[in-house]
């Protein structure tokens, strides 16, 4: 029941984070320049983690519950009903914004692909990326070097200034939910590339959870 | 004495929220772009949040009045003097904004409207991006789950970020107050449309009310 | 000698203010519009408060001053301090803004003017915009009301939302001191209108203390 | 051993400044503008110092390091390891972007260049306004004066707002290692102008510890 409350929260915050931040750069991403996509993304980790983040911690992608259970702050049970949520909610966030954008005639769901870049390149953007991302997340709400109340904050900020360089790149994924059903229901190019955005994220993902437990000391217990 | 007070508080407040948030899309949209009005939105909570939110609690807004009551955080009577005052606010910011208006030689009041999509999708984001805004203003101001100090300052931000995704769409309202007074005074499509942007939001408001109190457990006493 | 190191802190501050504000603008103000120059005046807050603030404050404008002073925070001998200190600050920032713009062949300092709006409006503009400024300053860091630690991120955040509104009809202003250089270095239309920007946020200010007070009780020692 | 996990820190730290703060200006500039670089940069201050900053202050800039060795705050040992990582850090964050620019067809690696302004001109602005960064990040993370919970979203926020002034004067540096292997990359005007951005900063760094220290008395130890 705990697990399933959870996961619940998992799902509305991922709805929230890819419907409004998908949606923003599908139905307003020429109005509100990558800046705004960047704000739009990054806000709502802050929607998400001082409300469903007192239940569940706003995970909202599989990179960061995967780092977490690497530091041993979440079961293998629970990281399976925390991903579960997580493509879940992402899966209808999309399929509600395929709707309104159907309606107002605009294409595209904003799935990540590469744009000018090699393979290895795209890669290792995302996974260096997602290093940042994660290491930040890990370190802010480490029971000792962390910042319990500025946690959402500054990881929604953080996510704001990687769409600054990742999107001309890649789009910026950081985030395999993020990424799935984009790439599902538009195939093609995407779909072809989205194991970048499964993998990369994930690798990224497990070093910063090991550079923050060795080289920041972040999972010391507190005395 | 004590509601007079509170009343006054939500007057001046709703009025910062109205006069300086469709003042800027009115005035400056074409040159702070939707980025820019979404900060004017959103940093007008802020404002209020941490100067009249010190007496009344700065809700601006029915939809979080009604939310504050259905949890039992606000009686009826309460209700009823803070929903008047928001809205007696907004038509005095409204009233402000076009004698303004008229003299810079601009039209339009703000009004909501919706922008090509259907009545029924138009109510359901109205319902979902409130459903979102009041579910992390329940959390944030929660005794026990809540970020008291912070909660200005995130809720504000949420606001601004659902601008992103909102003004292509509906211009966003999520606030019956907000949208009241530029339909009545613009009429035409707005004024028939008005009923969306009174209902939808206080629906949402409702279901996030209920949501925070179940799934979040908001609502259960310090110890 | 407390209230010349005050003044020299007021001095530095101010300095920054102006100089970064209003150089922005000059300087940047076609690359990154009322948005950009919103943040930059927004920042300078945050910057001083955080620093020259632990000594003096960070009043950096009479109005908020005065409004300190008429809630006896601030006594008369320090009243003039504090101005004197605002004034020279910037118009060192002002000389220094002249020098460099007349390097890069660019016109203007900065000065505030009516755009397209009567002086009465104009007037009540900056009257009712500053109004909101020191409400804001006055309780939020207010003994009993305030929020210490977070003060000069609010105020900070209040002046980048003016901005939004504020350009497009005066240039904003809501600081006598901001306006007072500008205007002199510039004359014409500039130092005839100069009256209004003086008077208006001296006037707001005024009426923000006296409102804080009675209706927000910011004034109440803690016991 | 210390020494070097903190070194190791600052590496990381530099990277993240110089590698999303130039990438972004330079693979996205013409796309977020100034105001979109600026807060690239400025929030790589608030990604690196809730995350690296807990272990080694999240200098990442010799001007800071050397302030904070002029206040005592840091040992000359110290101090020559962390201005050596930070060099080590940038030079591989730039290798990196010139390796992504050259796929995209890129030319350009954001090295700082005084853009229509004096010698003298531009030595002054990149001297003032690294005082006043430093300014800010000697009193902000005072033992006494300062505010540690905050401190990384002030001292980004502060440098977003530099780059609003700066950018269209010098490219804004107010860091060596920021400057260094851009221009040593680059070579031409930006190598022959280096001087000026490893100089300036350094004075304005070490006048910003001696204003602290002795008007705002940052360096009095707590009780």
């Amino acid at each position: 029941m705990e697990n399933f409350k959870k996961a619940l929260a998992e799902l509305i915050g991922t709805f929230i984070l890819v419907f409004i931040g998908t949606g923003s750069a599908v139905l307003a991403g020429d109005k509100i320049g990558n800046l705004g996509i960047g704000f739009a993304f990054g806000l709502t980790i802050v929607a998400a983690a001082y409300s469903i983040g007192t239940v569940s911690g706003a995970h909202l992608n599989p990179a960061v519950s995967l780092a977490m259970f690497v530091n041993k702050r979440l079961s293998a049970l629970t990281l399976v009903w925390y991903v579960v949520a997580q493509v879940v909610g992402a899966f209808i966030a999309t399929s509600a914004l395929k709707m309104i954008a159907s309606e107002k005639g605009v294409s595209g769901l904003g799935a990540n692909a590469l744009n000018g870049i090699s393979v290895g390149t795209g890669f290792l953007v995302e996974l260096v990326l997602t290093f940042i991302f994660v290491l930040v997340i890990v370190t802010v709400t480490s029971e000792t070097k962390g910042n319990a109340k500025l946690a959402g904050l500054v990881i929604g900020l953080t996510l704001t200034m990687l769409h600054m360089i990742g999107i001309p790149l890649t789009g910026l994924s950081v985030n395999p939910a993020r990424s799935l059903a984009p790439a599902i229901f538009t195939g093609g190019v995407a779909l072809n590339q989205l194991w970048i955005f499964i993998l990369a994220p994930l690798v990224g993902g497990i070093l910063a959870a090991l550079v923050a437990k060795y080289l920041l000391n972040t999972e010391a217990s507190a005395k």
